[in-house]
């Protein structure tokens, strides 16, 4: 089916498509990391990345945070969709963010993949954070800042 | 900016966006079309389609709305991202779900484009019909059906 309807309809062209995670850490604290790459490279960030073709929006979210925090997730909410084109300089990109905590008690975090650093911050220090990308949007619709 | 980046990182290959508008319509009401083109074709389904680059999911779900059944809609909320891979047979295409209702009372609800008819169905027959894509998942999603 899918090569049938590729060889009459070409592949449209639509923006790309990432998650982010805002993993919440002993009830008071959030997970964020230091970007090692650009855009925004050494900036702190929320955990995510680009959506594979073939996987979830949820797996994806739950695999960038490993990848980049060595936390096994579980999400609890959506929190929103965000595709203002101007968000990324990269070109048009749409994130979606979810709230997430820990898998377990036994997570170790540690920053690896393209995360050069990161850090467990208590809420009421987010707010005087520089953050990437429309990071800080995404923190106040999580309801976690106000 | 957008060049510097893109000459030193190839595009991600991410999965495809659209939007699904569900649009009530007379308090207990929705407004369905049936598809002129594959896949799907002549099944009931929501208005939808293809994000364009450039614009945000918020105002492709009203273009779409608009160029499908006529309507000029507000969005109230967002219902939910659909992404599992084998919801679309073209390919793996996530899609933004939106509620919305007409922004005024005077909008003619009329078939146009991809749209070959279009429908204002009660809620209480919509379970009985047969929906495109997981649009029946949307619909119960969207709290208007059980």
């Amino acid at each position: 089916m899918h090569i049938i309807y590729n060889l009459f309809m070409p592949r449209p062209i639509c923006p790309l498509l990432t998650v982010d995670a805002v993993i919440l850490y002993e009830k008071d604290k959030l997970v964020l990391i230091k970007r090692k790459n650009p855009p925004f490279q050494g900036e702190y960030a929320l955990p995510g990345g680009f959506v594979d073709i073939g996987e979830t929006v949820e797996d994806a979210c739950i695999r960038e945070a490993k990848e980049e925090t060595n936390i096994n997730v579980k999400i609890t909410r959506l929190i929103g969709v965000y595709s203002n084109p101007a968000r990324d300089p990269r070109g048009h990109v749409v994130s979606i963010a979810y709230l997430c905590e820990p898998k377990t008690k036994k997570e170790k975090p540690k920053a690896q993949d393209d995360a050069m650093s990161l850090e467990i911050v208590p809420f009421s220090k987010v707010p005087s954070l520089k953050l990437a990308f429309d990071h800080m949007e995404i923190l106040k619709d999580s309801g976690i800042i106000l």
